[in-house]
């Protein structure tokens, strides 16, 4: 099959491009330095294609990624980088046989856990970000309590979500460091062996900050926030449209925003000028006027919601369809 | 089964602020004086009560939606709204018991109609939205052609969605007016019984543009975008989620990007103001602090790709949860 064939919108993964990215990463942290964060692709097969060139453990973000990837046999540890206190799916993580270990961040979420079965955690801390994570001065007492109930407190995560998004690289790297000492100093007090942060945009900051492992998910596929970044992945995602209509200074394709993560902004074609997307219309202004029937190839502006949004990966090599990946870790 | 117990983000529907909603514009547009469109909600069960108060014609945006549709045994004649090439979906949508009209805007869109054994069409219009839509002069000749293909050419249809979200009243009426002019024009090239355009925002400004009916959508559920319009609908749509984290400051529920259409900004939470989105987290200052654990209505700014994001609707009156409505229309 061809990309031509696909039904449209569809999702494709350049093959070459995310082997690339997969043998980057694994050199710069090979096996379990990364945890993959299984929240941008949702997708089994891809996080098989992670363990496969050696990383064994993963990041996810919902429990339903969790008990996602050990029905799928992935994974030989699971961290839920994430709060929750649902008593129903608490346990249904507790119950697979995969070792799991959940963020906490209060006594709510600690008392969520042990009650349900839960055999080990993470304190959660905030190193900048305002979201989940527990002050650095309270994490100690918070492991306390944690160990005093039954957990083993494997370390401490902090997310510097914040940094992301620094353009200069020096900047990012000097507030990485920063935003790592609360997380050092918190982890002082917890103690334990894990010492888990980052993402895509800090992959490689992280050489003298004293974190053991880094959470990043989006370099596998890239997007465009992540590709002004200077960093070293390549696009390998693209929502593959049809030309549905051809006007005097405009076309438009069938790739909307039902088929595309907004929150960072429009998409992009590799042929003209994005102007705007309707639930399910792409507007651009072409660089050359198209056929309606001819293909489009739109980056997406935020890789995560891009995949929730879509049942099926395309893989692809030129211009050959080789493989069909199922999106199978999408909803809660 | 009550709120409290729905796992979470759960999307809500308030039955009775639905119930008023549907009964408002059945009064101003009763019957086939409204098709309405399923792609703002892509929910067979809410088309049905759509039906059941009268209203036994419908628009879709995508074939998917059509076939699912006839599948569900709802609505008497599909307007596919947009406009396709693609062969296999042409011929699934022709094969349906039920009659289906499809939009064509160029010479390769009626070619692919007839192809794949479609019968009827519209003419879609470009009447000031830059999307699909023939130039309003060209649109007899199109008709022409359409007609010596073989198809029944029933009228025309335009999108005013250019005019949606234009705050003034009055200054909407008139461009609403001027918009439907061009509409109008084509019309009497092209002829037949259909003249079909406007939507939520417009829904009552159509009493003289000679419209014969309005293709309304969002007016049952509402979001903020439109809730700005003073429009006689109720906010009738909430995605519930749970509170997983308070700091000193802000509060973090579980209801996400990835739970939330963000094209049009921000969501809104009742009881605080929302700082930010990220993919499975909304952090808000909350007007009283939280307990983990407590739930909270969020308000999406944009209900068609919300209701897209979800599999389920949950329908509740109060705490009450009544029924549970798949939301069985997504993908493409």
């Amino acid at each position: 099959m061809q990309i031509h064939d696909l039904p449209t919108p569809a999702l494709t993964i350049d093959a070459d491009a995310f082997d690339r990215n997969l043998a980057t990463m694994a050199t710069v942290h090979p096996g379990r330095a990364l945890r993959p964060h299984v929240k941008a692709h949702k997708c089994t097969a891809l996080a098989a294609a992670q363990q496969a060139i050696g990383h064994d453990t993963f990041t996810c973000a919902t429990p339903r990624e969790i008990v996602g990837m050990a029905a799928a046999g992935v994974g030989t540890e699971l961290l839920l980088a994430n709060e929750t206190v649902d008593d129903t799916r608490l346990r249904a993580m507790a119950e697979l046989d995969v070792p799991v270990i959940v963020a906490v961040d209060s006594d709510a979420t600690v008392d969520a856990a042990t009650r349900n079965g839960i055999t080990a955690c993470l304190i959660d801390v905030n190193v900048g970000l305002p979201r989940c994570g527990i002050a650095p001065d309270e994490a100690g007492r918070l492991a306390d309590r944690a160990r005093r109930a039954g957990l083993d407190v494997r370390g401490v995560m902090g997310y510097e979500g914040h940094l992301m998004m620094v353009r200069e690289r020096d900047e990012r790297l000097t507030a990485v460091e920063q935003s790592m000492e609360l997380l050092l100093r918190a982890h002082r007090d917890v103690g334990g062996p894990i010492v888990s942060a980052g993402g895509t945009g800090t992959f490689d900051q992280h050489g003298s900050t004293g974190v053991t492992e880094v959470q990043a998910g989006s370099y596998a596929l890239m997007d465009i926030d992540y590709g002004r970044q200077g960093l070293p992945f390549e696009q390998a995602v693209f929502v593959v449209g049809t030309v549905i209509s051809v006007s005097e200074g405009w076309s438009v394709a069938d790739v909307g925003l039902k088929a595309l993560g907004m929150d960072h902004g429009k998409p992009a074609v590799a042929d003209g000028s994005v102007w705007f997307c309707s639930d399910e219309h792409l507007t651009y202004a072409p660089t050359e006027r198209p056929q309606v029937g001819d293909r489009v190839q739109v980056v997406p502006s935020h890789i995560d919601p891009t995949m929730a949004m879509h049942d099926t990966a395309w893989i692809v090599r030129g211009d050959e369809v080789i493989d069909r990946w199922p999106v199978d870790l999408r909803g809660w």
